[in-house]
């Protein structure tokens, strides 16, 4: 009989073990190889590993192979020679002594992989995912998403939150509107989530603190810069809050944890994609009805939708907040009843604007968040006062009726946060295979 | 103007706090109520944390409420005075002085919520979710799967896997057949994923060992005890494989780690639950045909079917290798090309055999995986011989024309593997809010 030990180990050379070895030291290691510089009887060889480029040498007189064997996209095993060189990435080079290929393409790709930059069109960027993401750059831009997304559920877990995972196939949309995909389930209508956030509710009564890092899908019938219809929601919910500043806070040290996080573990996707991050201490927060009228005045503009932010004073609030504030986040609260869902809990001192606020980033929204109602009464009131039928959401009311602290939450859109710290203007650059209307494929 | 700190901290004392306080230290903390039981002038209030339950006193000479106006499920912060008491739980008990309600149910919940077991059906347990999840033992399952999910995803990150998080909108489905979801996306015919397959073997050739812990959709038209149409696959997938061994270790290895991780970080629940957690040193590994042959003589069965395992043989397989190695987890490998998918790498000594392998847990097939076609003539092939057209697949053969390393992966779904562990017989108890024919909500 057989056994299976689970003692797995890198079976050769990783490049932290590589950037640790002595000079002249005798490596074994493996890769795709990323580039072939040929000079004749000398040449260069880049080996794209795991976490990292490598830089090999070949010569005619060391290496036993040749060099014109090799291309982009093969798999191979080398063995060499460790020189340190402090020209080189990580400061060594592997002059090859030995490669062994272990899979060869077909074809070579249709475009260089080993540009610094693509320098393809998004489009076709996106198109070639598949392969496009091969490059360096592109990569590493995935690999510090990676990194928000440990940041986040690093700082929730230090802090006693729970991490769910709810629904996606659901009987009823929680945010309303059209922008919902419906789908055929067993002969009954259902839709595919817009948010996770009635079970993030029902769950704070099991759990107090929770949340969830996980797919949402909204249905917007419009292709802009910044929308998604598949995206990946950063969403938290906690009960027994003082107030919605609670929730604030929260997000400010899970923003201020995750960035620490990226600078310490990431240090190697910053360098590549020269990100400048944001320095957080502290947020400023103003309110809705404050903001547009400091932006009305500063700017001279006149005030059009008393009840929303469009996109461009969105960019205003964040350029004056800056300036004045040296801040690029800035909170702005307590949004009109009118713009928020029927679950938002109303600011018991002006009842037209609720407990609520947006998170505003490099003149972008990422964040809506708020207090909700916890009190039975006063759901089915506000659910009735919206137009909605209580009895369609009694499986959600039940947690009203048997009991809820005080409580509230907020969401982020991981790409669209992502693609502000990237400093980039569409949103497709930081989603791995984007949907939009018009893209299923990749 | 304001600013917010994220500096949040915790504003009262955790159950960790009480547990560390000293006798008459005056603690002050909160929590939902989970159960109050009045003997007249004394009584005892069990306070339900987001961690645990907490044990409080009641007697007419220190306190300044009524309990009265107590009942279950009730949001309240309370002062007291800590006892320790080795006959409570926790080793302490909290004498209340004074208690605010911070918010009341509008009725008490019909079932019975702080019973040890809850004592309903399944159906009634499930159907009230949203209240039924707040009883002690409920919770403690799912606060253990957090525990499962968050074992793998710490053995995966200490391997160098990169987190990945991939399209569930796709254009076409990854294992085939009818069990898939459709949903109209703007006029196209798109479908819920059944897997990430091609995205994570496409991700392989970018940061070769990545792992997904997400969403996967079937249209499983059948209800039966182990099946879910919606459920969380822990999904792998890694380059430079020397065989599909190397998978069966990582596995072996993640389970073995969470396993250590649950015993570590999730005692109370396990205590809560009375699990006995398997006792994983080493998994044997077994080929299929030899398992059919070993389990048709060991039991005096006939062979069926030659291509696959019916439910009642991976039961006796179990057993099997429960009396003789003593070893809960069984490895059956090598099975027939027949039953794999069309990426399905074939068994070089033997065509009629795939390297591919499920892992049987306790009597129940937990995981499939196996050893994937990289050679794109070799792929093309196969899916030709599977009556496939490689022009419906020209995204995913990108990767294998443009260059694959050796690989290979697997995926776990998370449910099933909690219902093993729980040795529970109906994988409804270990999802949260399951789907399935008859149910979508809540």
């Amino acid at each position: 009989m057989e056994f299976v030990t689970g003692n797995y180990e890198a079976k050769d050379m990783e490049i932290s073990d590589l950037i640790a070895a002595e000079d002249g030291a005798e490596i074994k290691t493996h890769g795709m190889v990323y580039s072939v510089k040929s000079m004749g009887d000398f040449g260069f060889i880049t080996l794209r590993k795991r976490n990292g480029l490598v830089q090999c040498v070949y010569s005619k007189e060391e290496s036993k192979f040749d060099m014109n064997d090799l291309g982009p996209e093969m798999s191979i095993s080398v063995m060499g020679t460790l020189k340190k060189d402090d020209r080189a990435p990580g400061g060594f080079e592997v002059h090859l002594t030995e490669v062994t290929i272990l899979s060869a393409p077909k074809e070579a790709p249709a475009i260089n992989l080993s540009k610094r930059k693509l320098g393809t069109s998004l489009e076709t960027n996106i198109s070639l995912r598949p392969i496009t993401l091969r490059n360096n750059r592109e990569r590493a831009i995935f690999k510090l998403q990676e990194g928000v997304v440990r940041g986040f559920r690093e700082y929730f877990m230090q802090k006693g939150f729970t991490e769910i995972s709810t629904p996606k196939i659901v009987a009823s949309g929680a945010e309303g509107g059209a922008n919902i995909f419906k789908l055929d389930y067993f002969g009954q209508k259902a839709y595919l989530a817009q948010s996770p956030q009635f079970y993030k509710q029902m769950l704070v009564g099991v759990f107090e603190k929770v949340f969830e890092i996980g797919h949402v899908f909204r249905a917007e019938k419009h292709n802009t810069t910044r929308h998604l219809n598949e995206y990946v929601g950063v969403d938290i919910e906690m009960g027994f809050i003082d107030s919605f500043v609670d929730l604030m806070d929260v997000e400010t040290g899970a923003i201020k944890y995750m960035l620490e996080l990226l600078k310490k573990e990431y240090a190697r996707e910053l360098a590549i994609l020269n990100v400048p991050l944001p320095v957080v201490d502290k947020i400023p927060s103003v309110r809705f009805k404050d903001a547009k009228e400091m932006i009305a005045q500063e700017y001279n503009r006149k005030i059009k939708d008393p009840y929303d932010l469009e996109p461009e004073e969105e960019q205003l609030i964040s350029k004056l907040f800056a300036e004045k504030y040296n801040s690029e986040f800035v909170f702005v609260t307590h949004y009109p009843v009118k713009k928020r869902p029927f679950y938002a809990m109303d600011d018991p001192e002006d009842s037209k604007y609720t407990l609520s606020f947006d998170l505003l980033f490099r003149g972008m929204e990422i964040t809506t968040g708020g207090q909700r109602i916890h009190d039975y009464d006063m759901q089915v009131e506000k659910m009735k006062s919206k137009g909605l039928d209580p009895e369609d959401f009694k499986t959600y009311l039940m947690i009203h009726k048997h009991g809820m602290p005080p409580h509230g939450g907020w969401g982020i859109g991981l790409e669209r946060l992502c693609m502000k710290l990237l400093d980039e203007s569409n949103v497709r650059v930081a989603a791995m295979f984007p949907r939009d209307m018009s893209r299923l494929e990749p």
